[in-house]
């Protein structure tokens, strides 16, 4: 597997295009759109959110019941959330539009928003920029770039990754694209994330696959223990790599599974490390753990403290609230038993031990904590299942964006 | 039932004092002590973290064990949590201490500790301070304040409540005294409540009503998600108001509970709005829910989404969040059929009807949402349960205190 530079155009045969619709942000680009030139398996995960999205029910109806998909349209700006009848009605027009222009059919478009919920779509600034985009759309780095670009909101960073991996002999590539800062605490999957892949795969192999890796990528991440009503992760697969359609878990399914979770969790890390307000990220690996269910909930548990999130922005090397984070997250240990370290590029340093702490170094503990990436690593010390989970410290930013995010 | 002013001394025959130890604070008083004139049977609850401070390791045994007891010495700034075997022994000469100072027997004291995790205890100041204390102890209003302001840690305010009842002719009185400011999210009880009696009723039905009160009062608050690993609720009745000791369930009892409630209720929505960082107390009143249990998971839930919290603060009318909030609570139900309204004491406006925002008025909205007690009310149209949950807002300020606690 090589990592290469590049997002949701990275793979053969997928178009990209941006534009400015003037949606609700006045001076950026606030629509993307991704565009197979064939028709491509499509696999989804959505919100657990019992309120969800017009375009999460229209994606879910299309990656139920259509054997291929073909375009997405996102928008950045309105969720398209809690909008009634009226915003199912947009992801119809939406997609009437993209048949218009790309004669692609209608159910085979794809839709997705982000934004603030409860605000209607301004529709006509929609389809214009549809009929924009369709005329711009290119294989090209820059255009998926500038689609990563177009669909943020308070991410204050584009986030794409790809790799390249060989399958019979042909060079298999997996690029995607994901924006979240805010409202993220995914379940099931996260807020908008899209990968594309010219593998050959049937689509049940193709959900499988992402439906496993989910858990360990983007249900592992946190900002704000919120789960969107707007979450939605969609795999296209257009099979332009020319290997051998893959139908059965052989070794060539396993290669793609290793490089989609790669893919995977550099977009998850990439959305954690830039959560509205965040100044770093903020990793929890817990180890030795007697169960992978209790790792991961004891991970998540010390991602979604507020109060050590507090803490790692104060660069404060309060393991009390580390360890009362591990406590209260409803798995049973000895507290005498587990053992805590710091981790960064700058070092590594144990803080507790036998039920106190060590005689560490405060000023070493603050050097670490102060890096952008840092990681508390919990050894549970009962057996050997790990997980780990990924975060952001909690800032006045976070508090600024949020006070007021409407106006 | 009568509202009067007053809290842990209320009662008939409880002391306090208070004093300034230097346990941590160096300009205030940080040390508190209660005692009853005659031994006092006594019910409590206590953290369900696994991680458990001493303290709560101590009175869990004398509570479960012991007829009754006689005192309770309280420290601030340190939380006696995360401290090993040595932990356990500051219990112990804190104990000793009292028993030589007021000759009462050590299985007869309880302890308490709020403040940073994992510090050891300098118990020599903790003796100098029961001993000083044992000098001043008052039948006084005035000293059941002072150690309901001496046991304050992040706290802007002492938090106090007492009433009086009628039971066999006699005058009843519950008084208390509470703290709770950061590491606020009950599970079983929350930081440190103090509540006396001077009822005569049986160990067994004390526990009882305490019990049951439980989750209707202190476990229906939160600050920021954080069980705490210290969280005490000690209730103590000691016979003085000369009833007829209650031993079941008759109409005395129904009294007593009803007047508990009361005080717990009270003591608990102090705490909420004096949250870390806190401008607003923020209340959340689900109605016409199909289960109790329900109503509670999602009650809470809003009070605990730190982007409504976040929107509270910025007195936005981000009624979406509250949607969202509802929606990832882990309940079922429509989205287009329940109903929101903002309240305060400015009035009330309906934000949602019929999956979609209501024509309100924004200007309205922002003025309810600016009062120092704000209520959401959530209409489930599903049934006849309801419950309230009890937070505050998230403001820079609780980021300011949780970046650098220690220091």
């Amino acid at each position: 597997m090589e990592i290469i530079t590049g997002g949701v155009t990275a793979a053969k045969g997928f178009l990209a295009a941006a534009t400015a619709a003037g949606i609700k942000y006045k001076d950026r680009m606030d629509m993307a759109m991704i565009v197979s030139e064939v028709p491509a398996v499509t696999a989804g995960t959505f919100t657990t959110n019992v309120v969800q999205a017009a375009p999460v029910k229209w994606d879910k109806k299309i990656v139920a019941e259509e054997d291929c998909a073909r375009a997405v349209v996102i928008n950045a700006g309105i969720a398209n959330a809690c909008t009634g009848a009226e915003g199912m009605e947009y992801c119809q027009k939406t997609a009437e539009a993209v048949e218009k222009h790309l004669q692609i059919p209608v159910k085979q478009v794809l839709t997705a928003s982000t934004g603030v919920i409860g605000m209607q779509l301004p529709m006509e600034k929609l389809t214009w920029g549809v009929e924009t985009m369709a005329k711009e759309l290119a294989h090209s780095k820059e255009s998926g770039h500038q689609a990563a670009c177009a669909i943020l909101t308070t991410d204050t960073k584009s986030k794409e990754a790809a790799v390249t991996f060989e399958v019979d002999g042909k060079t298999v590539t997996i690029g995607g694209m994901c924006k979240g800062s805010g409202m993220i605490h995914p379940n099931m999957c996260t807020m908008l994330s899209f990968v594309t892949t010219d593998l050959a795969i049937s689509k049940e192999l193709l959900q499988e696959a992402l439906k496993s890796d989910i858990p360990d990528t983007y249900n592992m991440i946190s900002v704000d223990g919120d789960t969107s009503t707007n979450d939605t992760v969609l795999l296209l697969a257009n099979g332009m790599a020319g290997n051998q359609k893959i139908t059965k878990k052989d070794e060539n399914y396993q290669k793609f599974v290793k490089a989609l979770n790669y893919v995977n969790t550099t977009l998850s890390k990439k959305m954690a490390g830039d959560g509205e307000g965040a100044t770093a990220l903020f990793e929890t690996k817990v180890i030795h753990a007697d169960t992978k269910e209790h790792a991961k909930i004891l991970a998540k548990s010390v991602i979604c403290s507020s109060l050590t999130k507090a803490a790692i922005y104060g660069h404060d090397a309060n393991w009390g609230r580390i360890l009362c984070a591990l406590g209260y997250a409803g798995v049973n240990f000895d507290p005498e038993a587990i053992e805590l370290f710091f981790q960064s590029k700058s070092g590594q340093i144990q803080i507790y031990k036998n039920g106190v702490a060590t005689d560490y170094n405060e000023a070493e503990a603050t050097k670490i904590l102060s890096d952008e990436e840092v990681t508390v690593l919990v050894d549970m010390k009962m057996g050997e299942k790990e997980a780990t989970a990924w975060g952001c410290d909690l800032t006045y930013d976070y508090v600024k964006i949020n006070a007021d995010y409407r106006s």
